[in-house]
């Protein structure tokens, strides 16, 4: 489909309970600035805004089971979830700028609830599947997976201001793309669901167009149901988007990264993107932020159809002399 | 063949005036710095250095249908067009050091005129097709390939200084490697023209071995004929070379870039090449330029012979103790 | 294996006077600083530390046919040789931390002198096949092939304190990959034995993976023998691994690196390791630096069953609520 024929319903959550580092709260308003909205305009693409969310203050917080800032990631994630529901409900994709990882509970649960069973394409250095239990860092960015998938329940405990979900995916509807930092017990579950991963292995050894290719075919033998990209910047390499909180080595490049983009957008299937963790603060450099953002809007425009070897609209004619 | 049996004849065009930015014109003195043809002659490659181009001072050159300079860029094809007939007569791989993009007018027109119709390899993240009435910027490096094609001279209106040249180029006999910053009227005439075109998505796909086959395969079903490399040194990721005027971000790796000479000058069909668009001011450290430059001369090496397996001459012999 | 099964024995060889840079000499207390005991550790491996050689002073050491540190570099590589019998006799993995490559000499010889005969895959920008009168700077770390092959005996003249040793490797038991700056003298060499080459032109065209396949099959195709795996740290591109005595452009990403180090330790055939050319001074940023050795690092960890998809350990149990 055309970028004409798609709207995006952009929500900023500028959120960062989920991990401990200040500055991912101001992803959304860094990546609006460097010109998501007009470049999406450009391309043909209908965009409204729904505004940064605003996340109740939670005055005492203490840690459940080692596990930090519990209700107010529970808390915050329940405003998204509903946030998502309604841009889904007013026909659009839903674009939620992150904020740290946490976020995908709320923007992947309002998804579901909006439009029914999904196909989740998980792309990210980890794999944010840990359970509170066997977190080493007590950071809620790298477990919810855990909190979403049925297959886990039993393993995760009851915590506050989390009463308002329910797990919502099955581990067969879903795909990892670009782990290469992964916690024993995350690798345990991952082979206990047989979860289909392609680690930075994988690529190396399929190349991107293959893992697309295989990621779609894997995912539609169950049903072809509409597409839920959950991209954590930190899956493309530091040396592109240094600007993050837990960089890792040996990332995607550039062009596998937007490759991802392009090949979902063009199954027609893509109902949502969440494009999380890029850290303005985490940049040493102007560079290196500029290059982070820059990226993920990129990223972004490749979700909506832009196209390396150029676009044009439908009505266009060339000028003669 | 081997290094030994080809012969290179070389052309400074120190014209920047193809585009906007100053530095461009340095170009070819900064490649000869970098010990281009040292390097050529140790490969047993013979050399003839042609020398800078001096170009006509154009002193009053308005704007023509909001491309600037056009009388100049007219002007100083013709001569280089002159030139590259000069070497071709001379039996050389000619090699034409820029300047900027808007050269190739008179590279590739001299080249015809002096061998006939040719195939051109145009490796580039700009496509540069673009009609003095599509342009956004009015530069004239953006524009060179609607003055070459037959297909589209009845969209390109009649200037200045360019009564000398007529369209000598087939859509047919056209491969464009790189691309990934097409605008929109030039998406519309590739299309429209069904030219063959690898964008960085199709590099991604298929791999740059594939994309060198397919090209040659594509080229030779016509008939094989004699092969223009134009080479804009932006195809290559900007990290590699960014001393250039329009860096855009997803290039061609240095090691992508040098595939492809090498398997251009195996075919033994490689009759003249560009290499464009070097601008040393635009580094912005000197690290920047000599990763450029370097670059420049590497791509020269391999379309002359150089192999990374390494190279030896056929009279070699081992000395024994 | 799983890396449980795995043990590593660790040999220091602080040692620089195959090349005339100093600084290579610290490679081994860097690599131990990195982390490398306790990290090969956690994943479940064995690991014993058999500290730093210590090497003879030898106090005139004018240059042999050209070749300098002549004599230093036997009696350097007779120690390492004992040494490396040593740890193979004690059941271990060898790892031999350079040092410059002129080191292999011993590496190899030591390992073949405790199991037989091997298999080498050789990992370099160069072909370190020089022999003493080819070598246009007699820095014996291009030179290593030479002293090692049969073939290649009888160009070899007799030097001082290397009576200890003889050729030991044929050169149909030899594979190289990521070569890129090979003199003319060592390609007339490979060319003349039918050595088996991937150069970085090839690893272009076939990828890593097809790479490694195709360097197992042709090893196995004479017979499944311990592999030696002789890694110089400039095999690897020099924007992640600047800190390297002879860096070259357009090398091995530190994906396609680790690639080969994962494919190599799945054989379950990998008896030792060389790491050298790592030098700390040679880093014009302590990130240059950091950068290398933690390379070097996680290429010896992906030799020892590290995966990029995780590990856990067999005993595993997910905790409950
Ligand atoms: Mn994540
Ligand atoms: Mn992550
Ligand atoms: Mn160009
Ligand atoms: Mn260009
Ligand atoms: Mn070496
Ligand atoms: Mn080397």
């Amino acid at each position: 489909p055309h970028p004409l024929q798609r709207s995006a319903g952009i929500i900023g959550a500028p959120f960062s309970k989920g991990q401990s580092r200040g500055g991912v709260e101001c992803g959304p308003d860094r990546i609006r600035a460097a010109g998501l909205l007009d470049r999406l305009q450009q391309l043909g693409c209908a965009v409204k805004d729904y505004g940064n969310l605003t996340f109740e203050d939670i005055a005492v917080d203490e840690p459940v089971r080692g596990s930090k800032n519990v209700r107010a990631v529970g808390s915050a994630n329940q405003r998204l979830s509903e946030a998502v529901q309604a841009v889904k409900k007013d026909g659009h994709t839903a674009v939620m700028l992150g904020g740290d990882h946490s976020l995908a509970i709320g923007s992947i649960h309002g998804h579901t609830a909006a439009v029914g069973p999904l196909s989740v394409v998980w792309v990210d250095a980890h794999a944010d599947v840990n359970t509170p239990l066997t977190s080493y860092t007590g950071n809620l960015h790298g477990q919810p997976m855990s909190y979403l998938l049925y297959e886990l329940q039993s393993k995760v405990p009851v915590l506050p201001n989390f009463s308002w979900m329910k797990p919502c995916l099955s581990s067969q509807d879903l795909v990892y793309i670009g782990l290469r930092d992964v916690d024993p017990a995350e690798h345990y579950i991952l082979k206990l669901l047989g979860v289909k991963v392609f680690c930075m292995s994988q690529v190396d050894q399929l190349g991107v167009a293959r893992v697309m290719e295989e990621t779609c075919d894997y995912l539609w033998n169950r049903a072809k149901k509409p597409i839920h990209l959950s991209y954590d910047i930190d899956a493309i390499d530091p040396l592109i988007t240094p600007a993050t909180g837990t960089p890792v080595v040996g990332g995607l490049t550039y062009r596998e990264g937007l490759y991802i983009t392009e090949h979902l957008c063009q199954t027609g299937l893509l109902s949502a993107v969440d494009l999380v963790e890029v850290n303005p603060l985490r940049g040493r450099t102007e560079d290196h932020v500029h290059s982070t953002v820059s990226t993920a809007v990129d990223l972004l425009l490749g979700c909506f159809g832009r196209l390396r070897e150029g676009n044009h609209l439908p009505n266009y004619s060339l000028p003669e002399p």
